[in-house]
């Protein structure tokens, strides 16, 4: 019964070595938490990987096989990142993707003990780290661009939210936050930020259905931008990204500074989300449920990965 | 000259005997009501039936023919479906559909003297019925899911924009908020609602041009969630609200919670609409339009009622 | 080197006779606002057209070859016309069209002296015209209908943002903003405006790849009501502006009026945003590009004009 074990050490601290179904077992998280926040290096093993294509142009490329799980190691790499990008004068542009094809952001950690998450130091707006790092991803000084190829779940779909635009593969990008058909509230913003991007009616349906949603019908919620046929989307983000760092830094700045003023949902609406996704892991009912899922195989390449969406339906207490 | 004095019945409070045109008569209208608030009530001539498919799993469904007109007696029965969802424990998602295959909701009740309208007490919200009602739709701790076919104008309109979500049948839906073209101002909520879902000119052009618009148009401005072929529409939703069920309600109720704060109006927007419609029924230029309405067939079926948008043009005083 | 004192002149107030390269030599300049304030005039030559089709359906036309460029003088015709549209009692519905069939407004006029625009007195809101102007259009007691056909770049772009509804030809209408792409931040506030209308991500893109928006593109994006063919559009739009002609001018006017409660963004989002540009044109690598664009052929018929957003592309100091 190691699912059993593994869906309540999330909840209780249980030691995370006791998770012999994991696929990113506890010393190689460690590992990871290392590699990752060595900034710019471009080593083949890096899990998230900064590339400054030009000194205007930087491009953060999740590369941490097989799902790109986001773990608290992860967060905190990101943040090193968003430090840097933060202390730039020269950057203007930094495109958001991955190196794997199947999953942009797979979601958040869950066989992590919950410890490991609920005692992350504050970041400087005073919210968890997490909500602290979508906030200033979204009000960083350059242009940010998601380009999603592969599984964009959980906190992927969040992230990809705090960035400023989204471009998505048509056929291989899945958008989802499946954290409702987990027994879960979504902690990274998405109550905040989708029903201004998408309208009321199609957020609650991305959030409370929170089922898989494929490039097409990404674009047509205005989830993404825009879908691209697959071939074409890494040309297209790439070409918009050297447009834009050919542009003056301060017109970029000034302007994004204003869409802001229009658009930013209040940082007071980030924490409560928040604070509900910690609620949510702890109550037994959503331990049992996350159980079921892990025994599906959550979190590990294979089926209930691939269709997450079916995978949180037809549960049975 | 009956139209006259059904028109004039609706702003001076004629007595509703004196309706012959009218689909409804007035002694009908008593025992619509009794049966509509019958909550339950599996009877083939309930007006609204309350059908519970399962403990978390209940359906509104409107059964008034010839037309789904809803006035004062239909929005009684359906506060008190409200009050019976607010009441539940159990229940996680509600359908709201039509059992007639041309009609979802027609519109508000126009033979009805109006005093029957004005004379309402306040809801709970301080408000009149009709924005209370939608107001107490929108917060309902359940998600709600409006399945369109038919006719949705006016009143109908409205309450699927308080409604969560919205699915419509590409080929047999037609949503309008007629109004304008009418001579009257919408009072349930439109202009609240309609910007902050699918943008000022999409709202305006909706509003103001007061046209019938088709499934596939409704999908491109994101007045309905998404339009699906005519015979995958039951299927589609019933999925839906299936899977919502078999989630954990303290993460919907949560969710949605979260999700009301960044996308529901102001409380505050939605009375003055109402007063507005009242104000503007009682204008002799739109009793004159009404009563041009009723003689081309007004709230009954037919030409008129089938293609409203064209009955309200080229109108000559 | 023509292009560097044109284009220093917009910022340093030199003498715009001293313009060899501008399509639209002073002198003609003046004769221009003199025609586009004969209100009503019906006047080939008059510049910005306005033609009473009935006194409750007016059109705006903007015919000022060869690419509608709006300067300080058509500024203050512009907003002489919104003045008889403020003070007319009857008109109901005013369509803004173009004459030009490639450019509905190029953009704004950077040639002229940048003292012309500064040293306008403000408008009655207390701002710069050019933001008061694009209020007041936005509140008139009318609905209001572009009918893009062509190039609608810059102050086109917030022009038609400002009016209630837009239409665009599929095939020959190109939206953009194309201000940061010349170094430039966008003074007629579609910072303000764009994400409330199509979300922050399309805004984003929109204002600041800068990049030309096909019809087709535009209406996905929410930029436009919708996207016609060609041969369509003026049928279409004439239709609904005489359907909306029919109609009550106070039904009208009351749900504009909530409406605006609803979506307006707050005037004080406006000035910052003249601000900026001003000072955007006044850095000095501004200038260089500006006179860069000039040699290219900026503000003349030609291939700068017809591809701007290739023609700010690959921009080398």
């Amino acid at each position: 019964m190691a699912g059993l074990v593994v869906a309540v050490a999330l909840a209780y601290g249980a030691n995370a070595a006791a998770q012999p179904t994991s696929a990113a077992p506890a010393d190689k998280a460690a590992t990871r938490a290392v590699h990752s926040t060595a900034i710019g290096a471009q080593a083949a093993d890096a899990r998230i990987r900064l590339t400054r294509v030009s000194p205007a142009y930087w491009r953060v490329t999740f590369a941490s096989p097989p799902l790109n799980i986001v773990g608290p190691a992860e967060v905190r790499a990101l943040v090193k990142i968003v430090e840097a990008i933060e202390a730039s004068k020269e950057v203007k542009v930094v495109v958001f993707d991955s190196a794997l094809p199947e999953s942009f952001i797979a979601h958040y950690d869950l066989l992590k003990p919950l410890k490991d998450s609920t005692d992350m130091e504050p970041g400087p707006t005073g919210m968890h780290p997490v909500p602290d790092m979508m906030v200033r991803i979204a009000r960083l000084p350059v242009v940010t661009i998601s380009s999603i190829r592969g599984r964009a779940t959980g906190i992927g779909s969040e992230l990809i939210l705090a960035t400023d635009m989204r471009f998505a593969s048509r056929e291989k990008a899945i958008l989802s936050q499946w954290e409702v058909g987990a027994g879960l509230v979504a902690g990274g913003g998405p109550m905040a930020r989708l029903p201004r991007l998408v309208g009321r009616g199609r957020a609650m349906e991305i959030l409370i259905a929170s089922d898989d949603i494929d490039g097409d019908i990404a674009e047509r919620y205005g989830y993404v931008n825009r879908a691209l046929p697959d071939a074409e989307l890494d040309g297209f983000v790439d070409a918009m990204a050297r447009r834009i760092a050919s542009f003056e830094r301060s017109a970029i700045v000034e302007t994004k500074k204003l869409v802001n003023v229009a658009s930013l949902p209040p940082d007071a609406e980030m924490q409560p989300g928040w604070d509900a996704f910690i609620a949510s892991v702890n109550r037994p009912e959503t331990q049992l449920r996350l159980k079921a899922l892990v025994d599906k195989g959550l979190q590990q390449p294979g089926e209930a990965e691939k269709n997450l969406g079916r995978a949180t339906a037809n549960y049975k207490p």
